[in-house]
């Protein structure tokens, strides 16, 4: 796999666009640490692979001229020092990975960022600001079910006592998890910044969907992050015998949540195009051939780019469910799992980023993003989708030509140093 | 437990019926082959325990002046002689048990007619006819996922090559596990007797439904027995992320078969009272809360009294399938997982059987059995259900009144009587 996922980079690599490049040898250096059988990589947030692949990075960093330094957080802060001082324009992404997770939903961030520092040494480049590159820790959330983590210690996201109720995969509490990374619960907190010291966030990311590749684009502009609210229901009827139970009088939860997982099928588009709800997950018990269900379990995943009308999604699922439960004579319980405020990206920034694309001759297609990254923790940000392939991520099959993140990396360096530009003149004033 | 079966018994026995009995001490001995820590029993066919049951059974028949044998099937054949010989009057049931199943299901059958054995014996009758109480092998399916084996075997009814392909839990061959039990797929086959060997059978059961208790009655007429088809639908869409695959295009197999299972329970209705459809079991795959799954398997349990109806509805149901797959444009593959003809119960028969349910001062009740039963296989036959509590069954929660049992033998000893008669002017004629 080694051999093939670079071998599989640079066959795939059209050469009309070789300017700064991306280096497909560092994409593949980074595959090889938790390498799974797959082809996959296992580096879950805070393990061993996690800090291999970071120290791998760190050094990369330095080999840049970066200043290099981690925080209590385990966030890698590479800095180059800009013409003037001021909040730094910060740029990254992760390295973490889902379990048997793929090469390119995080590190292509991270390296795109590095090529952009390494182009600007070549050249003689000096930004005007400050500029960082970032590793954040836990993205993915693998390790304790809470994603974002290095972002959110970094902007003074993590709630109150939310470090204390964690827990990991194999049963260890955070306080252990941290010290193996040589930091504690209280230099993770501690890792929060002043809002001054960051001026501007941008991330370039893999699309994960396949809107690029239908449009045949390498790559969009991200008009925003969509906020998640998770719904847990269960349904609750009578279980019974198939057979020597009567149609009437039935109470099966299943017939409940059947209509209700169809019916929330149609509630996005009375919200509008870009809201979505989905149920992924659903378990039947005691789910036997012959038994009618007693119970079922499941969850809904409501999206949207507009908080009001996510909430307003949220509203509709919840009255949706009640009717269905009702229909069938079931109870039901509903609880709110997760709410993740929206991310947009300001008009003014896509403005500037389609001015970018265009540039590029990209056309400027813009799109949402449906999944999390650390960009939401941020604000004002950027960023920037590179085509995926198929639309597949989170699996060892996750690709993206080495092309399309060469022209991530010309339209990310391209945005930098123009928005550096205005963020210099705004110091000025 | 031992102490509370027994107990329970003895406390809820209504001394004004007790003419005849049913042993409360023999259902609490049984109760303590294959006993569970719930109370429960675990006494799969072809066990340790379930042969250990029959055992003690065989020591119960020996005592009331039976004549016993074991067939290749294992079957425990208790036979009487009449005043002349000619077709034998069969009662009987079982003693294997579901995993953590109940102590009436199938050992209340078998003891009901040793009770009534023994009731002639003290009072001296003699039966016109040769009376068997069979315990029949198997009957639950919980070894090879087959059930009704001993009566299929003793029928004649065991498909070619259906033995050859079994294997059991702990994927052992029919051939291995028919040797423990002194047996060889052979023997077990030669089990099959001749059709004027058995000029009736009757079977005494538990309701495993609430109709009795809902119509305050201890026992019911069986009007005959639902034949069974069993449907495997596996619906498949396109997996994709929740967040980021647009609500237009998407091809989510769990939106299917939600409809279908919804629609699906409003089909038995257009089809007759006693037409039943049940989805119990279904898994979604990948089953995870932010995916949109990629494919959903899922069982339809089907059933009527009347064949022709049970064909209209599996029918239905098949339309309602490729229906609801064809609105998502998800793929579809159905098959039939087993097909059982129904058996009915002529109404020369259920006529006898009211008039002894108005004898015994009972309002006679007619109910479908929507569970299968060792009588199935046989023509002509009768059962009479006695009441469960809360309808429940396969659980060590199962339950039936001591006073109902008792009511169910005297019952069976009525019907067994005036059947007799009936099949000895038959012989005569």
């Amino acid at each position: 796999m080694e051999q093939s996922v670079k071998g599989r980079l640079l066959d795939g690599y059209d050469r009309t666009h070789d300017r700064n490049g991306v280096s497909g040898e560092r994409l593949a250096t980074l595959a090889s640490v938790g390498k799974t059988e797959d082809g996959g990589v296992d580096r879950p947030g805070f393990s061993e692979e996690e800090k291999r692949a970071k120290q791998q990075v760190v050094e990369w960093m330095r080999g840049a001229g970066m200043d290099v330094r981690m925080d209590g957080a385990g966030n890698v802060i590479g800095r180059l020092n800009g013409e003037a001082g001021g909040p730094a324009f910060v740029t990254g992404s992760h390295l973490d990975s889902v379990p048997n997770g793929g090469n390119f939903d995080g590190p292509l961030g991270v390296l795109s960022s590095l090529e952009m520092v390494e182009a600007w040494r070549e050249t003689g480049y000096v930004p005007p600001v400050p500029v960082e590159v970032v590793v954040f820790s836990e993205e993915e959330g693998s390790r304790f079910g809470a994603g974002v983590m290095g972002s959110r210690a970094m902007t003074g996201k993590i709630g109150d006592g939310e470090l204390d109720g964690l827990m990991d995969f194999a049963g260890r509490t955070f306080r252990e998890v941290i010290g193996t990374y040589g930091s504690t619960p209280e230099e993770f907190l501690a890792a929060a910044r002043r809002p001054d010291e960051i001026g501007f966030y941008t991330e370039l990311h893999i699309e994960q969907g396949k809107l690029l590749e239908q449009a045949d684009l390498p790559a969009g502009i991200v008009k925003g992050i969509a906020g998640l609210a998770g719904l847990h229901i269960v349904f609750r009827g009578e279980a019974g015998h198939a057979g020597n139970t009567p149609m009437i009088g039935r109470r099966d939860p299943l017939v409940a949540a059947g209509r209700f997982v169809h019916d929330v099928s149609t509630l996005p588009s009375e919200i509008g195009d870009t809201a979505v709800a989905t149920v992924g997950k659903l378990t039947v018990s005691p789910n036997g051939s012959n038994v009618i269900p007693g119970q079922v379990e499941l969850t809904v995943d409501i999206r949207d780019l507009d908080k009001e009308k996510r909430d307003a999604l949220v509203l509709k699922v919840r009255e949706t469910a009640e009717r269905c439960a009702e229909e069938q004579d079931a109870e039901i319980a509903i609880s709110q799992l997760s709410s993740v405020d929206p991310a947009p990206v300001s008009d003014e920034i896509r403005d500037e980023l389609r001015d970018v694309f265009m540039e590029e001759g990209i056309e400027p297609m813009e799109l949402m993003s449906g999944a999390g990254h650390d960009a939401m923790n941020f604000a004002p940000m950027a960023m920037i989708f590179v085509r995926s392939q198929g639309g597949i991520s989170h699996n060892p099959a996750e690709w993206t030509d080495l092309s399309d993140c060469v022209m991530g990396v010309h339209l990310l360096k391209r945005f930098a140093e123009r928005r550096m530009e205005k963020m210099a003149r705004a110091n000025e004033d």
